[in-house]
């Protein structure tokens, strides 16, 4: 079964709107063993709908439109799907009657431009909408479905999930599952995780039903995602279930997570777990450090705080580092740390300090970055030349020092 | 001149990645005046992207494709626009050697799957990546011209502004000029900023060629976008000038920037001004705070450095605040303020404390936040509840706590 989302609005062309309805229909399908193929937005134009749908229905089963049910002049899917199909717009009295119902109920008369949302193509069905006043549209087509949604999110939602995604999948002839598994790493640039796995991609490449895998980077971290289709989700679970493995053994410790898990989440689990807390002294960063690691609810039973000494004075008099070698330096970094452990009373300290950009410091280029971990049993500290810009540079400083305490709490395997 | 935006990444159709670039792409090509037709968002796969691309440009003069240009397998884009040439990819030296020099300066060697970054379809030129390593592609091809970027959003938008609009405009027969201004307000909701300025928007609305407004809210903050079309960027400008000014004056301080002014920027210009500096005490922020001052280039010429006290008993060791009513109080956000002021010696001291949820705190809800300033002249404090989850509470609070300590920079005008 292969459907395509259709999204109807010149408010997503002209980029004041982002679809992120498509987005939600390509998950819930994907989730639902229903591959989607290809998404296309196009303006609120008859024609243009029409023909859209026509090349849609060529590539997929199912199409699934959003918006221009609206009750405005320039919501034009009704009629779209009638030009599309060839046969005439037409008013159903049970629609009608639900309208008036609906607006009596709220103590307003219907505008007469609403009522244009009790028509249907002729031989569609209406698609019932619990959340508001326009019902959605389902007809069959060039041996094919099409199905119109409103374009409000919360809507489209519950019309997708209520009515649709059952009616989709009562017409598979076998369902299928896609599940896919997404494996977190840091530490590794995209490109040295790809070439680890090449030899895993080839072999699973040239094998028939086999899963796929996909690199996704970002903020410093590279996600691999396994994806595996199955008669049922159990099977889809046990083909990625070996590749998974695989991809553990191979990527080790630089692998950290899976699907909605969080750096931060990782760490607080692990301090948590230990009955460890963690205090930040930053610099260049200037409190990025400690945002991420509270950004996990709960943060508080293992996060005690932080001290930011963005002026190099303050790193000695509120860190006692004493800069000997410059602010900039591993030994500020490993003093920033260890004052941070001490003054705020943490099993850990981890601390930054560098050059965010765009000038240069101490004679040292911007994404110059000392990293430092201070705990009971030492310390470890890294120097890192990180590329772009100061907010990239800023973002990959954290993500760099958040793994390096993740390496740290595993049994000091950071790898120095 | 008609465009087409062309979305390469299976991850957009399952709904990993909400496809942010389109709406990125269409707003700056519309704000330049070209018209985007219609968007598509296909799978990682040679012979569609090739013939999405065909279709597309059967339709538009040129068609903006992001994504798969990165070096790991699954990017075919450079292959995709080979094959709809009918050309091979060959590859370009200078880019080579520019990736090679790039790496070194890094320290690290290019991984053999990184050079494909620098092959190109026969007769394209490269187009200069500033940010990352992946360059674009320019190739002209059935009459019209196609703009590949990558699809890593902060790359694409330089990309785009820099290289991709000053050519596609050059193309133009008959340049018309569209010209918007951004004006950004805190301290207001989105209906307030709409409803006093609902006089001009219907005024304007009902008078041929004059400006559009729109409004865009976002983090706290609302903005009012006015556009204006002429023949020349000047004549724009002059039909936008009269009512910049009206909005000026009825929305009064409300209104702190415009276009690419940021509210850390605004406050980094007035401390400068003053010769004076900032400290930041923080609790539910995490460092959130001193991570948007911090965010400006230049930034250490006034900001001085931060606390986070996340623990209650740091409040009062690090900052000597009594919490005699309680942590989540004004009390202890002023004493947190002054606090940080004298500690880090700084000419004010700016201070959060609340509750972030998802919990309560001291029988208090999520979004309950005291924000305080403290300065040479006095201090000021403000309560604020705040709607949201953790995330959406954090970022209020940072902007809310950004905008009092504005209000108070411009002499004591705050709204207690």
């Amino acid at each position: 079964m292969r459907a395509e989302v259709l999204a109807v609005g010149t408010e997503l062309l002209i980029g004041d709107v982002v679809n992120g309805n498509a987005a939600t229909i390509g998950r819930l399908l994907t989730d639902a063993g229903v591959e989607v193929v290809r998404s296309t937005a196009v303006a609120d134009d008859e024609p243009t709908i029409a023909e859209a749908l026509h090349m849609a229905l060529t590539r997929a089963d199912a199409v699934l439109v959003t918006g221009g049910l609206g009750p405005t002049q320039d919501d034009l899917t009704r009629e779209a799907l009638a030009l599309a199909a060839g046969v005439p717009l037409l008013r159903d009295e049970s629609l009608a009657d639900a309208l008036l119902a609906r607006y009596e109920g709220l103590g307003r008369r219907v505008p007469a431009m609403n009522l244009r949302q009790a028509e249907l193509p002729e031989g569609a069905t209406a698609i019932p909408n619990p959340k508001g006043t326009a019902p959605g549209v389902r007809m069959e087509l060039n041996a094919g479905v099409v199905y119109a949604l409103p374009g409000v999110p919360h809507e489209m939602h519950a019309m997708l999930v209520e009515s649709v995604l059952p009616d989709l999948l009562s017409l598979a002839d076998a369902p299928a599952a896609i599940v896919s598994r997404t494996l977190h790493t840091a530490g590794m640039w995209e490109s040295a995780v790809a070439e680890a796995l090449s030899d895993l991609h080839e072999r699973l490449a040239s094998t028939p039903g086999a899963p796929t895998l996909a690199w996704l980077a970002g903020k410093g971290q590279t996600r691999v995602r396994v994806t595996a289709r199955a008669a049922t989700r159990e099977a889809a679970l046990g083909l990625i279930s070996p590749v998974e493995a695989e991809i553990r053994s191979t990527l080790g410790i630089a692998l950290w997570g899976v699907d909605d898990e969080t750096l931060p989440g990782v760490i607080h689990g692990l301090l948590l777990a230990g009955g460890q807390t963690i205090a930040v002294a930053e610099s260049l960063t200037g409190g990025l450090l400690g945002a991420a690691l509270t950004s996990t609810p709960g943060s508080s039973a293992t996060f005690r705080g932080g001290v930011t000494a963005y002026s190099s004075e303050l790193k000695t008099s509120l860190l006692g580092a004493s800069l000997e070698e410059g602010a900039v330096s591993a030994s500020t970094a490993r003093a920033m740390a260890a004052g941070v452990r001490e003054r705020l009373g943490s099993s850990f300290g981890l601390a930054l300090t560098g050059v965010a950009g765009p000038e240069e410091q101490e004679g040292q280029p911007p994404g110059t970055v000392h990293v430092a971990v201070a705990g009971p049993s030492g310390s470890d500290a890294r120097l890192l030349r990180l590329p772009g810009d100061r907010d990239r540079v800023r973002q990959l400083a954290v993500t760099s020092a958040l793994d390096l305490l993740r390496r740290h709490l595993l049994g000091g395997q950071a790898d120095r």
